[in-house]
């Protein structure tokens, strides 16, 4: 199948797909064209899925990929605080694999753009020996008051949702990560005037070890509070990648409820002085070892 | 080095860069935040670069493979008349090439970014067997006034930018193509009331096709009108890629100049009723036997 007829083959495929309003034009020309509303600042992101990196074509499927892609670039929108408003997916695949992969790759990716209401405005397709996806998602959040890393203070309290460890147990039993954004609880969080948010990619250890840097503060966790997913161990829960929840600081006076949306919410420690991007647990400094994507 | 390392690396690198005044929050959240002005919309595009697809490490340096992943992108804003605002940038790297090859990609990248005025607002990293750049970039136009490919209507002229098939020729003798985003010429087209246009990426005869399909019309092109690179062939510049001059159409009434900021413009031919999407050379219907990066 030639590039021009896939390019028509996912544009009726976004057709019948979630249309938001802010989108003019859509796929089809050389850029997508969008619309901003009035008193609201637009937030970017945009996340690699490689195969036999962050998936093989053992353990998902197309429409596997598809979703995981777009749920991982959905992920940091959560953690703004945004509200999803389009996205733009850089595709290749191998020649082998032809124009069915790349319908169920959109089937999957589509139904998750559904569920999130961001609209699929364009990208890029190419032929490769490997597959890869590019997601780049834009949300929106009203001026000024994305969730950002650096706004964790000294005696702010952590709180991280759902279950910990999961993906990575998943992973060394070889069963495919498929993550959940948190786009529901980020919206929430953010009206609720939390201090600093980021979603956890690359292990807790490692990414409140970012968070702190960011907001010049170090982290004093009680490992008796960490919410290790089931079957998973501590270790997992602390240095295991991919788990896509949302870690986030919040002042004392913010009532933080046990869930939101059917997802807990578990308080896990403090912001300290001292050291900044230093994470102690139970009182002992401990190394970052989460999974880092260039070691 | 390590993942953190190197984006502390890149961040560095990016301080020392331009950044325009509309981003927020730039590298090291989860998300940029950019925020937009009155007035205008945004258009966004993404282009990849991939190993022996695009370039191979024998023909382009790191700074040079940086370089044209940039201008790709940027030249598909060209192709909307858009100024450049941010760029986001998803590069993946072979253990082997390491942190030096990461520094070097960015000082090319940087260095035009600089020159058209581009902010590095974030990214993505991560090791891969090969080396695989996606480069999005945002930018802005007065609010309805993108160049479309689809306003094209009969009786309007069809005129290029530059000279054509010189991409094709340097790719067959081996040479490196580092394209010359057509960005102020896209400007200047835009305030002077063009019809449609695009950039030419896939080759005269495939990108005029779609740009007739777009806009529902054929297109009758005068085959000495051509504007044929030096050493280049007829056939190469009809149907050869990876040129990223402009292709443009403009009602009669419009007085189109013969260059713009030192870059030639010439005729080539015009719009015709009929059927929509076919390109007519001399007369001759022909077969867009362009570029297809899935072919």
């Amino acid at each position: 199948m030639r590039e021009t007829e896939l390019v028509e083959q996912i544009r009726r495929q976004a057709k019948r797909a979630y249309r938001g309003k802010s989108l003019v034009v859509g796929i089809g020309d050389d850029c997508a064209v969008m619309k901003p509303r009035a008193g609201e600042d637009l937030v970017f992101t945009c996340d690699f899925a490689l195969e036999d990196r962050h998936f093989t074509l053992a353990t998902h499927t197309p429409a596997e990929i598809g979703r995981m892609a777009l749920a991982r670039s959905l992920s940091d929108l959560a953690a703004m605080g945004a509200e999803p408003v389009f996205c733009l997916v850089s595709l290749a695949v191998p020649a082998k694999l032809g124009g069915r992969f790349v319908k169920n790759f959109y089937e999957g990716l589509l139904q998750m753009a559904k569920r999130y209401k961001i609209t699929l405005a364009g990208g890029d397709l190419a032929r490769f020996d490997k597959v890869i996806a590019d997601v780049t998602c834009c949300g929106r959040v009203p001026r000024g008051k994305a969730l950002l890393r650096s706004g964790a203070k000294v005696g702010h309290r952590i709180y991280v949702t759902g279950k910990l460890g999961a993906a990575a147990h998943a992973l060394a039993a070889g069963r495919p990560i498929l993550p959940t954004p948190r786009l529901e609880m980020g919206i929430s969080l953010r009206k609720m005037g939390v201090s600093a948010a980021m979603d956890l990619s690359d292990g807790l250890s490692l990414d409140l070890a970012r968070l702190c840097a960011e907001s010049k503060v170090s982290a004093e966790l009680v490992a008796s509070q960490l919410p290790v997913a089931r079957q998973a161990t501590l270790l997992e829960a602390l240095h295991g990648g991919e788990d896509y929840e949302l870690l986030f600081t919040a002042a004392p006076r913010i009532k933080v409820p046990s869930a939101i949306a059917s997802v807990a919410i578990h308080e896990i420690g403090v912001m300290r002085g001292g050291a900044a991007g230093v994470v102690f647990i139970d009182g002992h400094p401990i190394q970052s070892k989460g999974f880092d994507h260039f070691a």
